[in-house]
């Protein structure tokens, strides 16, 4: 089904009517750190936000402009400053980038929406980058979607970015994501940035359903560390631009959107535990044989989540032991001596506790830079699939010292 | 109050009529790992175990055991295989342990209870195990609790075990423990090994109760690593040789024992979050301010599994921006403008995000080798404490290869 979304480049600005732009200002030294996405025509908005009970000031901004107008020109983003914990100052900023953008643009206030990444508890340096803001949609190119994936990047190593076309209906329709996160990624929630841009033509409240339902099977299904942001936030702009006829109702058209969107955000969701915090590994866990998908997902999850199995991957080491201890914590119902585990295509236990493990075999899988572990639990047809990289030294490393 | 509970040498052979010894069996190369604990005359037993759903086989005879008789005789444990995902085979090994032991004692099998801890998925070395079974009995001794300890041992770097004496109406009476636990520690269940001998006088459904409380304020507020075993248990016996009244109901002397039960229960735990593998820093975490002790013990549970917040602890990083973080994601209503945040004696947030962070300060705590780290939510009168360790590159280190 998935081979027919074809594979472009541009980014965010892959889709019709689309723009961006990035500049840097005085918050990060070395790279551009403020980036802008821009849609010629208001685009219908749908957003999922951070489930913290800290939220950051632009997520508090971004839920009360869906409430007024579910309509967005434009999104502002800075990479380096988390502006959370800051209070009410921490708020009039995000209103003020808001306002300065909206002005510079001529578009209302209530289209501008702001996302902010970085370290807790500092203000932004707010006079600079309000003075920068009209450089910044000055800049304002059919080229800028690398420079937006550019500039969201904190401890990410590599850029997060992907576009699709698909037809529908005779219509030629784009679909173009960016994300950024490395550290501070649970699976619970939006669990980082990510700005996705569509030049579909589809209702509000339809765009809100594929996004939240998107984001279960994709970015709620990667892990690095467990913890979960304050700022955690994704973003999905349609601008209608594609022509097609208004999607108002679920059907045919919807569920092929829908299925086009699942894609780009699990290809971005895997770009993101592919980039994990010290990850040498990129791991991809499924539980199949499940009663339901839901048992599926909290069990890979689970798995996911331990430390202890995520040190083992690091260490090549097949030590299926701690993936069925990890299973046993998971609070879900299974029986023990069903479960059967592989390592890519080595088997490794079998049911009734039958060890098959091949140490040599084994190795050799664990040894690739993309591990895949499977568990069929045999107990019926459900299964999900989980995302997540290794536990590394480095990671350690790099968050012992993130804010100096 | 604590203060007249005595610390005395001697762990698990302090209390009156218990002996214990360790013996070497092909498990482990280079020490002992085959410890035994006796007690005189018959014990009353109580025993919290693991809620893992893959039991190990120990766990589910001992679990056997107490459903027949809730009385004791003797304590056998081994390290380096936890005979876990041994199925039939693992149960009958375990079977095997309890009625060689109890043949060479000359006490019933039911009297006879197990352990094991160590790699998941090996048979015992059964036929070694058993012939040195009557060694291990012959070598009993009032002076065996510091062999048990070490027996015990797999990656702990230090032998847990303490004792106290205190009186009781007018009866000298004591509690002595040992411990192992270094890693796949967690903060729900058992979450380790530990073995508390008394010669209290008390009816076992009290024994059962004192113990399960026990747990839930010492052996479950320690986390190294969120991981849960399969092999987790506490098992308490009380044989009564002190001679105080027996204590048969809930009042001042039960009360009293509790509190020394906890005393003894709560230096255990701590002393196994301080042998955390691979730690540098021993972190003690309190929530005080809470609505319940249920909240404050939630989040500082969340706060001591953060990998983020575990990570700046190593590097003495004062980041309390991922402290309020991991607050935000625990699932615990409350108001982070009334959260504050202390390292040490040095305050880092007040009220209303007022950053008072004095850098050198901060740091100055945060060097030590014991770090507390206390949180007022500013909403209540309840608080919870828990422990927890830094994690550092050692720990993914030890973990990336413990099999092999």
């Amino acid at each position: 089904m998935r081979s027919d979304f074809k594979r472009i480049s541009g980014g965010v600005c892959a889709p019709k009517g689309f723009k961006a732009s990035a500049v840097q200002v005085p918050i990060r030294k070395l790279k551009k750190d403020l980036a802008l996405i821009v849609s010629e025509k208001p685009a219908a908005i749908a957003g999922v936000f951070t489930r913290n009970r800290v939220a950051a000031a632009p997520i508090e901004v971004c839920k009360a402009q869906l409430k007024k107008s579910s309509l967005c020109s434009a999104v502002v983003v800075n990479s380096g400053n988390a502006n959370a914990c800051t209070g009410e100052k921490g708020l009039q900023d995000a209103w003020a980038i808001v306002r300065e953008t909206a002005k510079t643009l001529g578009v209302p206030d209530s289209q501008v929406f702001v996302g902010s990444t970085g370290v807790i508890g500092q203000f932004l340096p707010i006079d600079g980058i309000l003075a920068a803001i009209p450089n910044l949609c000055a800049s304002l190119s059919r080229d800028g979607g690398g420079d937006v994936a550019e500039a969201i990047m904190t401890t990410d190593t590599a850029k997060k970015e992907m576009a699709i076309e698909f037809e529908l209906e005779g219509k030629s329709v784009r679909i173009g994501g960016v994300a950024k996160g490395a550290g501070m990624i649970a699976p619970n929630m939006g669990t980082m940035l990510a700005f996705i841009t569509t030049d579909i033509n589809i209702a509000q409240p339809l765009l809100q359903k594929a996004l939240s339902a998107g984001v279960q099977k994709s970015f709620n299904r990667v892990s690095v560390d467990g913890d979960e942001s304050t700022n955690d936030m994704a973003l999905l702009l349609a601008n209608g631009l594609a022509d097609n006829a208004l999607i108002a109702e679920e059907g045919d058209a919807f569920e092929r959107f829908q299925a086009a969107l699942e894609f780009v955000m699990v290809e971005l969701a895997k770009l993101i535990a592919r980039d994990g915090e010290g990850a040498t590994k990129f791991v991809e866990i499924t539980v199949s044989g499940a009663r339901s998908e839901h048992d599926a997902e909290v069990m890979a999850r689970t798995v996911a989540n331990s430390s202890l199995v995520k040190t083992a991957l690091h260490g090549e080491d097949p030590n299926w032991g701690r993936i069925i201890a990890a299973l046993g914590y998971s609070r879900i119902d299974f029986l023990p001596e069903k479960v059967e585990i592989y390592f890519g295509d080595a088997p490794v236990l079998k049911q009734n506790f039958q060890i098959v493990l091949d140490e040599a075999k084994a190795k050799a899988e664990l040894s690739k830079r993309d591990v895949s572990v499977r568990i069929n639990l045999n107990l019926g047809e459900c299964s999900a699939t989980f995302w997540t990289c290794d536990l590394s030294e480095k990671y350690v490393e790099i968050n012992g010292s993130y804010r100096s």
